[in-house]
């Protein structure tokens, strides 16, 4: 179950000028399921985005990348039940083919269109289906679909993630908007995650993209459930241009400064609530490693502990089997940390220091922490300034049944 | 339940002239568990041996180390119950403790003592227990104890690994016998994985390390449970010198290279065996890795697909998603792979070429394959004349059961 996280309130979800939503069902995977999401955006909008690192990344992130390079986007059109992965050529050709059916039905021209799929993988995408399914999308587009939207997207999601800001620019209110899905299979480099976050704010391509990997890589490039990187992570931002606000051209502008702190903490929400849904979560994990000489071996740090199963397994059981996370840390690749100078700290307790376990530690201590929903692990390596966090969940039994049965 | 495992035969195990070992109960965990094992060597014995690299390497393994790099050893002392591993200076006095009571007794230097420890980490070693049962170990020595050890070294083990084999060389019979422990968190640079070979043979120092290195990269490094690297993997080459073959010196050589076949064989076995009896295995995993550019790239394709929760929990299923191995080659970092060009192999049947499912796969011959206990999956990358083949098992819930209750 979710860890501490409610679904959003379709009423909380602000509209953002320029952008209207619509929803159909396909009939991908079942008759009936709202399985394909359109949203139209107005001339003049900006769309920026990050993509999955995996080689073997999904035709519609092919075709994705490309039209981005090309023009303006007017239109994203996203379908679950499959991810046109490791589908080769004939998955080329039907990523296109469902852009080629909406840009004539719309009309604009096929570059316009971005698509996103998610689901099983190495399944032909029933392009078919999903052209049937345009129109009724297309008739469906309205600017307060954003809850909808959010529901249709998922898979093994649980809850819907969604959620809003407002923030001031020079005394214009911009607003911004943001869906995400994905719940298994999420690790830095984006997996399986779909994010889509839309403001109305004046700003152009440049600080857009700018803005979009700075704010992925402090939220989705922070997250991870199981370590696998999937092939059709997409993180796009949206711009409609409609705000009014003089625009934003300059990345250390205060006004730069001032969205990309509204949407970095937008996103890092989304990408923590993918987390506590994450596949089988029962415990939200904050992993801190600080004093770190860079980022990056905070990082490995990091997720060294983050991926190993023998502690996720361990937060499961609520066990403080401290010994497993010093064994992460050990072999987590800085080859020449000296571990007999760190602290762990699990949640407000000192558990370790001196190269074993702290003299004032008392297991009980550790149980109390290990009994929350919410657990932060904190590594104070004292060798320097930098820092990162990483968000995870624990490996519970739910987890192999849910990816034992998917397909099933 | 182990993957076609079954425990060894006593009778089969071949004493090795010069090596002695007794088995105690000293009560570290359990009262009458026997959790104490002690190998005696006879005089110009010597010993090789490789180590965890995880930074956070245990007391004993630190001490270990040292005294392997002084002298030549003449007894082995193996603890289970207690990993003495993230103990600060505490846990190497108590290791020291036990070294230098066993040197007393039998009598010897202290150097001349190497100890092991497997079990829980950072929890006070009970050395005084460990040393009280020392006189018991020295009195149980004799020559036919390998079947004994082998199962006194187990900790979640469920079957014993031990194997022997014979090699002439020169004219003369060797040879060798070999026990190992060790169930999850087994990795690549040696996890909680114990291993002691030995053999009769007489060979030099240099050629001996040359040899355990060799042997271990083939063996033990190519297997993995769950990814995580242990505080405490050793894994020693006993070489006792008794018989009577020409010294083994260099490395080229007829004689070092028939050793090393056999030596490396046996321990390929034992590699596999911990494997076969991974935590919670129900499948046992091959992944052969060809045409690589170099022996790094096929390793780094390969463990990415060994450590995917999504690729293990699928194989528990017994579900041929092979879009989820892909994903994970994809990911591997091998950043210039043509994903295009390369082919995948289930046992015998083609399922991956050109980006995507084979034109020739049919899902009941995925399925078929997938049934098994014995799985091969195989890469072919068409880039290059390099291979490496791993090990591995499956996530079961039972993965998730065992480590979330262990300790309990």
């Amino acid at each position: 179950m979710p860890v501490n996280l409610a679904p959003p309130i379709a009423e909380n979800l602000l509209p953002i000028a320029g952008v209207t939503i619509g929803i159909a069902s396909a009939g991908i995977k079942k008759e009936g399921r709202k399985d394909v999401t359109l949203m139209l955006l107005a001339p003049n909008s900006r769309v920026a985005g990050v993509f999955t690192q995996n080689r073997f990344c999904a035709a519609p992130v092919i075709v994705a990348k490309k039209h981005l390079g090309k023009t303006a986007p007017r239109a994203l059109i996203i379908n679950t039940g499959n991810a046109n992965a490791g589908t080769g050529d004939d998955g080329l050709a039907r990523a296109r083919a469902v852009c080629e059916a909406l840009a004539a039905l719309l009309p604009c021209s096929e570059p316009e269109i971005l698509p996103f799929s998610t689901g099983v993988i190495m399944e032909p995408l029933p392009a078919d289906k999903i052209i049937a399914a345009l129109p009724a999308a297309i008739a469906d587009c309205r600017a307060d679909n954003w809850f909808a939207a959010a529901n249709a997207i998922m898979t093994t999601d649980i809850v819907a993630k969604a959620t809003s800001r407002q923030v001031t620019i020079a005394g214009k209110t911009i607003s911004i908007t943001g869906i995400a899905k994905g719940s298994g299979m999420i690790h830095p480099n984006m997996a399986t995650m779909l994010g889509y976050v839309a403001t109305d704010a004046v700003i152009n391509q440049e600080a857009l993209q700018s803005m979009v990997k700075h704010a992925a890589d402090l939220s989705f490039n922070c997250i991870t459930v199981d370590g696998d990187t999937s092939t059709n992570d997409s993180f796009m931002l949206i711009a409609t241009g409609q705000a009014g606000n003089a625009e934003i051209t300059d990345c250390n502008s205060a006004d730069y400064l001032a969205l990309a702190d509204a949407i970095t903490d937008l996103s890092r929400e989304l990408a923590q609530a993918i987390v506590r849904d994450g596949e089988g979560a029962t415990k939200f994990m904050s992993i801190v490693v600080e004093g770190g000489r860079d980022r990056d071996e905070c990082r490995k740090i990091g997720y060294a502990i983050a991926h190993s199963p023998l502690v996720k397994t361990a937060f499961f059981a609520s066990d403080p089997n401290l010994g497993r996370i010093l064994a992460a840390i050990g072999y987590a690749g800085v080859t020449d940390l000296d571990v007999s100078t760190l602290q762990m700290y699990l949640g407000d307790v000192l558990v370790a220091e001196n190269g074993g376990r702290a003299a004032s530690y008392q297991e009980a201590d550790g149980q109390r922490i290990m009994k929350q929903a919410d657990i932060t692990v904190r590594i104070v390596l004292n060798r320097g300034d930098a820092d990162a966090t990483l968000w995870t969940c624990d490996f519970s039994y739910d987890y192999v049944k849910i990816n034992a049965e998917y397909r099933s």
